[in-house]
């Protein structure tokens, strides 16, 4: 369907500017969004025309006249919808501003966020790579790439976008994803069907995997205390994990079983404390950290079972990094946290799908790297995870409060069953 | 602002029925959630005039045409959108069926939402009285009144709507409340500036109070626990609570403070537990009991303070009701659910506001009873009981995940600041 | 291993009393336990005897003079410790007034708990019968039999047991608890490896339906929201259920997926929601209602498969028990809350194993009535339901804070890989 | 009192070793721990004298034989007992193992606890400085010092303890504990009287001052975010605060508020989300970067109010830790984790008194470095922090479940009221 609309009654406004819309615009909420914020922040708007797709996920169009009586205003409207990817029509250079010193920005740069973002250089759009949001966008000497670079790496001299202008943001349309994983939305109640969840995660496993995506596992210590270890050694030697971060406790707690079968002294066998168990994962560093580390200490035959010793064994890419609550650490654990988001950034490249299971503190950080378009399923027992992790702009995870070690138990049998065509 | 919308290629559709909706339907987002309903069903749509207000509170308008391919779809399709205020423009009166036997709806009932509701008879839109939600909607036998009516209360006879025909749904418009309790939406994030969010509330007891609305307190015994019955004390006596709902438990716990100083058998003065605490909350159960009543012992001496106490001295209308936990019960508390929910039924009428803490029984209770533009304050520590207030229904509530002590401690405070000018 | 301990130095006291404590009073802590509130409560102790048994399991006999500077402060004392199995070895009948009100006590009533008491009469140690918390215990005409009465169900006459001589208390010993559910403890912790306490649970299942117990399953309605309502059924007619205590709501959303295939509306195949399925309960109970009751529809071909029509197919003996929350609700539903009581006190004679999953109300219902000596398992997503449990004095509920699908779905395979010898 | 006990029939045992306790070995129920602990690992005891203090914190004393079918039983018996305070009676001094390389410690090393510590050298017991739970202990060359060091810090050639003989463990007792928090205890109960909570802890802050204690500050975003900031920055000027430890998240939120009023984004005086506002968190780390540090930008007058603001003014020794979720981050953070802890180690010297508020990571990360005698209340709306924290061995925390803001606007009433007098 497609419609023309011819404006009744424009208004006078001091401050115009006209900007367009493309997508889904009415069913994903974009329009009504941009609506709110303009008059939200003491503007006026125009619908000067609109097209609405008649099926369901055809895409829609509108051109809107943004009217505000002080140019300032106009500038904050304009800066605010352009982030859910208003564009204005008639278009500028996006402006370059030098960075005058290391390590920060100028004044004034262009906050990125993580949908798909384009500037505009020389009367041409220029995709920007490495999108993450938080970071600002830095032009190469030549004007011919731009990328998003984080605070600490932008160097002196490094030409860094200024402003909103000349900047387009491609909003990731909800709507197609509705598709997939539609009916668990962003709400984070319990009470909902678990088996259908998991039915399509397996489903989402397998299919990334087919179509040669990558699948980058999340995870904390407590898939090693709940007794889930053999689960995930299942899905790596199954080849559906590509990548995995994690921090030193899920790595110590997976050794510490794997040497004496306990997790933080718990024997995962019968639930009861081990002697002395309390100092297994402290005597469980220490070994590898004789050993010389992780591969080493496979290599060697000290490690010869659990979710790290599978990850070497089938060339999973790991990657541990530090925090402040360690004991040890590991050797092959990033202390440094600035080294150890540079290693993130490397190793998310090409990741498709992410599987973040029971912790926070590595879902945030990995969040606040992954562009939108990347599905995130967040699984976590405690509400307050996935809450957060949306609190903090990873709009696009799908939150699921569950217990680790049942989930993952049905999750195995789901890609079995599915593999082995049961359904 | 209003523009005019000139249909570009109609196409042909087997059934087709036009709708009307009215309201911030951009804003709101009722026009973007009926579209999604129209194709999710299985239809297609045609938007045949659409007009939108200039300003942000400003009401628009739209004119649908409905399309099915077949009748049975386009009837499920136009029963679904009319909850959500889509109206057929050629208008039709409501069908009655006479209800066959008592306690029972003829099957294919119209079953109730909590939105304001009219019903068509003989041409002329009726205001349907008692507006709740999961009712029927029974028609006088003189056809000159409608009213929502419980599947239990219904007697053989009685004129029941059904189906969707000549029903008209007016959903509030979430828009005007953002004016007041904007910011607290319906997000359970406990990270947000609660002084803001105490100080509203504030607010709006103080202008309930002012404007000869009413304010409903449900409580549960965490406040007694909590030792917060001071501060609730306090606002009776203030003149900010109109009606109470509470169980057993809070009218136990909070006379057992005042008969021996404890809560659940802990010392609210210190914090330690009684000697023979546990009995305490029995004892004094049964001293009520032998004094005939809640109000008899205020009579008799034997109850001198507390929160009962001060809803009996300042004449606030209380209401127990029982469940299968209680102890006891006391005589006051009404055992027959259904006998309580009709005594709350007749309780509600008037009531403006309501403040429901730390109860995730009474407050779901009193949510399924109360009409969508009564306004709802929920405030619990335990998101849960917020999340599945919104599941049911209870759409308006705006909750508050905060700690009951600490804030009622605040609340008074600031409604002393702000009855004393101090802002 | 057994010792005499003979006493150096007793010191003057002014008011004495002898007690005396048997069981495992070191390792189950009741020793500890009973010196702390003596001294507690400001009085002082001598331990003139103590035989410590030297197996882990044997038990130990300690004889202890309590010693307090006035007769009342005595008296407080030996009644605290009593409900901790120390009983006074001059031994003098228990105390008897006769109830002077229909539903009342006399004042100084004793208060019972939860563990197996004894009341002496003529010299003679009676047990008594029906042992719940929160009850008075009531003497037969006769003086031949002894057993604990709700308050509401005293009538005037009946000889009531007063203040706490005469009464003894046998504790049970968390010891012997320890081989079964041991590694649980009362931890809320969420990372504890599930597997195995999924494991000991279909262990207790099976065994108790080897031994001629009976297990009893209270639920709520979130078995049925998260897709479980099939396990539960499987587990019904494999015999593993004798009991079945739940509300509306869990028994009309098993109904409502029987009839209309969602869960308050949810479609549980896939999660998406029905197109007007917020009204699929309410059909769902008119149609139950229109039938006269659950049994009737399902003799009448109209409830064919779910929880409710296993129980009536597999005669397990159901009660649903009202709450202001309900719709409708199901004829079948006791409405009246102290009738439900009288109800579950009826058909929880002879349980042994109760099993809670996702319900606080009925659970803390359930627990108030269960005696110390009947296994129970709680499980819950929110910690609070374990908390709550446990703060009320069902002392011996192990919980388990997990996700009610998944769990289910493996204690499932658990029952049929244990019955298979598959272990 | 004190009494005299006669074995009367010990029983032959292969292996046999004589352990002593002293303190409150029943009250604190270190008795029951141990004699569980004996017979769980598969041994026996005999209790061969036992002496139990009369009044309630006197202390007792036990002796007790420990029996086992072979040496290794044997030994780790007495390893995990001596974890409680049993000590051998037949002394032998600590066994010494020279480290044989950099960064990890000899197989067999012992591992600390969070108590207490003291080895044996040449037949006189050495305390062991920076006791600090998870880490070895080494002795100096002259073997006059003994101290924990942590895996890390361990210099090839260095004197480390091996195995438990010559170690005794002095257990704080809880007993004592009591007197101050015990209401509190270690529950995570949310219905527990918070004004007296609240009350405790205003009066340990005020004394922990004038006994010229130090007091920690650890604290997470959700202080800004609930609009605390100003309650700590009143704590800070009153002098209460001496040492803050916290992460990236509070200083930039911090220092975010007083840039631009908002905290992520979010109003703080009105709740409602600022234009462009998930930006003002970068901008101010990016002028905070520019500017140097936040002591130059409080120099420079670019930071003038808040919690950072109000460290630098009043001389307060903050330490931030870097996370990998950090934006930024501000030049304070130290990056490196291993470093952070260091730095931590050397500022937890001399504090009496730690408040946690709102962080699970930087409280575990404390919780793991203070020795046991430091008083611990650590507040979270989430009962998890507290569980998590309980689980790791920081067993001197009071755990407090409640809402992060209101309680810091009670807090400093409290003082205010305390200090005043008017309490």
């Amino acid at each position: 369907m497609s419609l023309k609309i011819v404006t009744v009654a424009p208004r006078s406004a001091l401050h115009v500017e006209e900007v367009e819309i493309r997508g889904h615009i009415i069913d994903s909420l974009i329009l009504p969004k941009v609506l709110d914020l303009i008059t939200g922040l003491g503007g006026s708007f125009l619908i000067k025309q609109i097209v609405i797709g008649q099926e369901r996920f055809d895409p829609s169009h509108a051109l809107i006249e943004v009217q505000a009586d002080s140019a300032e205003k106009l500038l904050a409207i304009l800066q605010q919808i352009s982030d859910h990817g208003a564009v204005a029509t008639v278009l500028q250079d996006c402006q370059l501003t030098p960075a005058d010193m290391d390590g920060a920005f100028p004044e004034g740069f262009y906050s990125s966020t993580n949908q798909r973002t384009e500037v505009r250089i020389a009367g041409n759009w220029l995709a920007v790579n490495d999108q993450e949001m938080d970071c600002g966008v830095v032009i190469s000497a030549d004007r011919a790439q731009a990328r998003c670079v984080a605070m600490t790496d932008v160097r002196r001299g490094d030409l860094v976008v200024s402003g909103h202008a000349g900047v387009r943001v491609l909003p990731e349309e909800r709507a197609a994803d509705r598709q997939l994983f539609g009916f668990m939305g962003s709400s984070v109640s319990t009470e909902k069907p678990k088996g259908v969840a998991i039915r399509e995660i397996a489903h989402e496993l397998l299919r990334t995997r087919a179509e040669g995506g990558r699948t980058l596992l999340v995870g904390g210590p407590a898939i090693v205390h709940t007794g889930s270890a053999g689960h995930i050694s299942q899905m790596i030697r199954d080849g559906l994990i590509d990548v995995l971060f994690a921090g030193n406790a899920l790595a110590t707690h997976d050794i510490e079983q794997s040497l004496f079968g306990t997790s933080l002294g718990i024997h995962l066998s019968h639930g009861l404390p081990a002697e002395a168990g309390h100092e297994h994962h402290l005597r469980a560093i220490n070994r590898i950290r004789r050993a010389g580390g992780i591969r080493p200490a496979v290599t060697q035959g000290i490690l010869t079972s659990g979710i790290m010793y599978e990850c070497v064994q089938n060339h999973v890419d790991y990657l541990l990094a530090g925090s402040i609550r360690d004991d040890g650490p590991l050797p092959d654990v990033i202390t440094d946290t600035l080294e150890a988001q540079r290693e993130m950034r490397k190793r998310i490249h090409g990741v498709t799908f992410c599987l973040m299971i029971a912790t926070a503190l590595h879902s945030i950080a990995v969040g606040n790297l992954l562009p939108a378009w990347v599905k995130v399923v967040c699984v976590d027992i405690n509400p307050s995870t996935v809450i957060k992790l949306s609190d903090r702009g990873t709009f696009q995870t799908v939150g699921l409060v569950t217990d680790v070690e049942p989930f993952l138990r049905a999750l195995v049998q789901e890609l079995q069953a599915e593999r082995s065509g049961a359904r």
